[in-house]
């Protein structure tokens, strides 16, 4: 089954509203910076490279807009990309796309409509590299699945939370397509959960056998001896290999060292924020403790205090290896990613 | 605020109804066998001590009926004490308790009538003892709580699951009532919400300072440095010290085990099960998987696969201290436990 989670055609910006699924399959256009501010903001579109490609295809039309309206400037310009970085703070790839944007814009020699397909083919380029990152990621990750392979996932980083066929996801798709007899253990992943209304359905959609489980048993199903190996995405990685995921993956990651199962992050190059040393300095949002109550139907009026990180940082030490889009980083430090990121150039 | 879980009057039993919680505080009567059966089943009444206590009352009760319709006898005493054992597998409070019955019925040398006494008496022992027995436990683990102590906790073992002030949570109310200053991580607990249903709403009633966190914060909050013990229950303990409880509670001990945090189980000798060699003995209940998919609103018939495991076993190599009412067995093993058992006898 198809799914397309972005698409740009004819200068419409079209996405799955992942709000709905898995019960609703409904495309909606996002026309304004403001409805792709509030579509990443509520989460309709969510998964690290996904929004920083919807942030770029939003850019481009909102340039497009101003450029009608004769107000497009540096400033405007510039004023679009820092409203759209903050619309949230953990992952990496919304700033590093938008400030794509911005220095494609920035860079602009010619005349304005000149400088829009400049944009345009910016972020369809974006867009396109991705698709070929987590090309490339099932790729090198396919590696370390076996058929027979049980393997547990966390959220959600397959096809819907980026260009192409994921990032955790990515060496299950590959592997599956190659004939490996798999099986995915799916963390619903709360409060939103990714996992239970995405990660499951897109696995269904494809026909990939997999179970729900609710993250608490993710444990248990480690000592029954289920889980082979674990696959999760990442937000953000630092310059020692520290990684910022959704709030759970920290504690996944203790378990598989507890219980000696390879734990893999997997991420394209863009997750890479070179400029902060560890994982101490990533800035964790707090979400609203509204998305933990109500699914409890718990009365606002009850008063709970509710605590509501939405990402955790597992450092470098837990992580048997980074596959990222061009090759593996065994057992990351501080060193070994500097080397890697060398011989790159 | 006095919050009755079970009582008998007038030889009517009455429970808090908990699947109501926390939105709606509603009393309902349990007036048959089967009413019984079904208040446990459906968790309306849970925590290992309370359905051992409501199940007595409800084999006196049932007893009485018997005994008003002519059809008292050891077989028909004894058919009610399997089918009320039969309803959930794991906590040995349950078997426990209606075998306790069953030999006060058995023993009996005198008139039905005077039977029915001795049963009543029996049921009211069971909740009188296990409301010592958590007075007992909170003094014990009193003595681990420091003021200014962050005390996580999992699932509810509180006043809600006991005849008493609870056993995980009684040394936090003794705590409390002594001046401590002490807040509670309250884990909500997936599938069922005993935590953020029932655990938050009970430290509330008590104006004790406590957040709500999702199942898989737990490890991130151990990373920051925010909690200090961990206080859980049990529903059966092996001979060696393996303790089974509600699922998610191993996923902790390997926690605290990693972050050096000191791990506590809090139980009352009743929920020991001598005859059990180690945990991996004990029967786990697996539950139905709309427990999991529900809280999604995930139609169903999507068909999601899920698989749902109410319980799971924490060996004593990661316990700290099992916390007793009769006192502690530090860092217990097959021999400690043994021993201490010797000592009481």
């Amino acid at each position: 089954m198809q799914i397309e989670t972005i698409r740009l055609e004819d200068d419409k910006l079209t996405i799955i509203d992942q709000s709905c699924l898995p019960n609703l399959v409904k495309y909606i256009e996002l026309n304004s910076l403001a409805d792709v501010f509030n579509a990443i903001k509520h989460l309709k579109i969510r998964g690290a490279p996904a929004i920083g490609i919807v942030a770029a295809y939003g850019l481009y039309l909102h340039a497009k807009h101003l450029y009608h309206t004769c107000s497009l400037t540096l400033d405007t310009f510039y004023s679009a990309v820092t409203y759209l970085e903050s619309c949230r703070p953990t992952a990496t790839n919304l700033s590093w796309a938008v400030h794509k944007m911005y220095a494609v814009y920035e860079e602009r020699e010619t005349s304005e409509s000149e400088v829009l397909n400049a944009l345009r083919t910016a972020a369809e380029n974006i867009h396109n590299d991705d698709r070929v990152a987590c090309q490339n990621i099932g790729y090198y990750g396919n590696e370390f699945i076996k058929s027979g392979s049980n393997i547990l996932t966390h959220c959600n980083a397959g096809i819907l939370a980026t260009g192409g066929i994921g990032t955790a996801l990515a060496p299950v798709y590959t592997a599956f397509n190659q004939g490996k007899k798999i099986h995915v253990y799916v963390d619903e992943t709360r409060p939103v959960g990714q996992g239970a209304r995405l990660t499951y359905w897109e696995l269904k959609q494809n026909k990939i056998p997999a179970t729900l489980i609710t993250d608490n048993m993710a444990g248990y199903f480690m000592g029954c001896k289920k889980i082979d190996l674990i696959c999760v995405g990442a937000d953000r990685i630092t310059a020692n290999g520290d990684t910022a995921n959704k709030i759970g993956t920290y504690s996944l990651a203790v378990l598989a060292d507890y219980h000696r199962i390879p734990f893999y992050v997997l991420a394209p190059l863009s997750t890479f924020d070179l400029g902060l040393n560890d994982g101490l300095n990533i800035p964790i949002e707090y979400r609203t403790s509204d998305e933990v109550t109500r699914f409890w139907d718990i009365n606002k009026n009850l008063n709970f205090k509710v605590e509501n990180p939405a990402f955790d940082v597992t450092p470098h030490s837990l992580i048997s290896a980074i596959i990222t889009d061009k090759g593996i980083m065994h057992k990351p430090n501080k060193k070994s990613v500097s080397q890697f990121f060398k011989l790159l150039t």
